[in-house]
């Protein structure tokens, strides 16, 4: 196959840097057991690897008093959370516009159950920003029980300024969850705050691990009741979970491949430098948006009056977004084309239901993408 | 570190297979993206690879008519049947004497919410058969509307004879679900009858895949209420899950390299024969109890009246099982001591609490396996 050149980040960042998979593949062949403390040496090395993890991740959020509870996907931990937090009928529940299916379904579920009102923080719809007085508003006409935020959106790349947010939530005594699936490891955030109660990452994207490890960093002062009940390593007679953290919500055999890549990648991380991956990242933006802003016939969702990440959506006038997929594909081009899993996010940009053609680009994309892509935008345009 | 002689297979088998860790590392190298059709050509060729993957775990297992939905653990497959079948107070629900925590832990939630009865089948104490007509007898004063069954014991090896006890359940109208996490692609199981209802695998025991994918085979007939809500790919602007299988319970990303892996497993094994496996596994049971019974103090669980897979479980006399886990440990014997997170299976086997010492053998044992742990026994007779 030829090589590809790769725009889906926003899905999966790949590939990932050459350190993780060599790490991966020694630590597998070399210790991939399970985890267990004071059972044989290389369970105890497994025990190791995923307590240095651990360590890594709170360090790279700042936040050395909190604690991380690993899943295995971020919609995992979503659940988790939402699923596991009291609740009951008349609560005002508040998400970000650009919420992804795995907020909203959970949502959605629980208002099968509950009487409860989901509400849109308020957001310019030409700027992007969030319009903190209408916010206030809005706390104060129907106080918030929950908040809940992607830290940028998987559609268009716009950053929500999380710490204000939860700041003003947490004035009204909400609990507060932020979504870092495309920020952590590429934004550098400060967890210490009590305004955060939870943040979720997963490790396959922003954080350029394999896929198969997720979790949740609070200070778990808030605990939810267990999504899943299984065996956990540790007080097996009880047929209640511990009450401690992490082993009340780790059960079953943790991924270890999975979490040596993220121990891995938060190495090669802290080795970079988290600002040279994002000035890198927003290079690769600025060239994608160049190359994309030569054809008139693209308009580009435009994020120019706030931060934003390098996810960018656009439409083609003239063509389906699936159709651009498939000509993009056949140039060797890969994005990702329709509603991406946010379909509230498209209908508040104005998308909605034919979605958005996203290109997202990753600290590795390479000057041959984007004159790959130029060419094929080019082919489109002259044979369009 | 020394080389390890690694009886502790039961837990995850160790090593894989060379070829598992070649294919998982290649692919993820070249094709490590989201999945999704018709998206981009990584996204379609790794769409395929799980199709195949599923295509291949039903012709292991007999039953091209069935569906498979992949899981990350088998503890996340298990919960999501038993937390979302219909329930109501009175059920009777039975399980085998030697369920894991993975059942156990579930059922003890679900007894907090509904006035359940959790009944053991009924297995001789000595011969550890299960006695037929003594549970025809419970099924007639207690109607099953579960039956749940390991297939074979994590802590004992002893295998359960779930064709006979699933249609003698089924017969009373009874809901069946068979854990294989110690048999599937071990014994040869033809999964296509209509007794057995949800059939539960993990990829990383006898399936010799990587940690991080599990999953459910069944007809579906029968649909539990998803366990986790989030994005599929699919149907992106609904906000329920899809009612199509497995698209209603595979949300958030899949784990493609441990598919890959579990692809090259199940090709390994194809290639192998499963019988091949079977007897290579059960020699190595024989050598391991053959070592084991040349030491008068170490008690061996007798299994030898029933069917029993490579799992041996035994008690040392003067010891507890912890401390001579530590010894062995120290010895570069790696084995799992205490109540293998199945406390009920010890408690039947008059071994709780403190359990037992459990070595577990795999393909790929050596003899120099056998000849290491024959003079880390000897060291302990000697020092005892």
């Amino acid at each position: 196959m030829d090589s590809i050149a790769y725009f889906d980040n926003a899905a999966t960042t790949f590939p990932k840097p050459e350190e993780v998979y060599q790490f991966v593949d020694r630590f597998y062949r070399t210790c991939g057991v399970n985890v267990g403390r004071g059972q044989h040496k290389l369970a105890s090395q497994a025990a190791k690897l995923v307590q240095d993890t651990r360590t890594a991740l709170l360090s790279l959020f700042h936040c050395p008093n909190k604690k991380v509870v690993f899943t295995h996907t971020a919609t995992e931990a979503i659940n988790l959370i939402l699923q596991g937090l009291p609740i009951s009928n008349d609560f005002n529940i508040y998400i970000s516009p650009f919420e992804h299916n795995a907020v909203t379904r959970v949502l959605n579920h629980l208002q099968r159950i509950y009487d409860i009102n989901v509400i849109q923080l308020a957001v310019d719809k030409k700027a992007l920003t969030y319009d903190f007085d209408r916010i206030q508003n809005q706390f104060a006409e129907n106080k918030p029980n929950w908040l809940i935020v992607s830290h940028a959106s998987n559609v268009c790349g716009v950053v929500a300024p999380i710490r204000k947010l939860c700041n003003m939530a947490k004035l009204c005594g909400a609990i507060t969850l932020i979504d870092m699936c495309q920020t952590a490891g590429l934004i550098d955030v400060d967890l210490s705050s009590n305004d955060i109660d939870f943040a979720v990452f997963a490790g396959h994207k922003t954080l350029y691990s394999p896929l198969g490890v997720a979790g949740v960093i609070s200070s778990f002062e808030i605990k939810p009741e267990p999504l899943i009940y299984g065996g956990t390593g540790v007080e097996s007679a009880s047929q209640a979970l511990p009450e401690s953290i992490p082993e009340r919500y780790e059960v079953a055999s943790p991924d270890i491949a999975a979490i040596a890549g993220l121990y891995a990648s938060l190495h090669w991380i802290e080795k970079t430098g988290i600002e040279n991956i994002c000035s890198k990242e927003q290079e690769n933006k600025d060239k994608l948006i160049a190359v994309l802003n030569e054809f008139p016939n693209v308009k580009v969702i435009d994020t120019k009056k706030t931060e934003s990440i390098g996810v960018v959506s656009c439409v083609f006038e003239g063509y389906s977004s699936d159709n651009i997929g498939q000509i993009l594909s056949k140039q060797n081009i890969a994005v990702r084309t329709g509603l991406h899993c946010a379909p509230f996010a498209h209908q508040f940009l104005g998308t909605f239901p034919s979605g958005t053609v996203r290109f997202s680009v990753s600290y590795f994309n390479t000057d041959d993408d984007f004159e790959k892509l130029e060419s094929a935008l080019e082919y489109i345009e002259e044979n369009s």
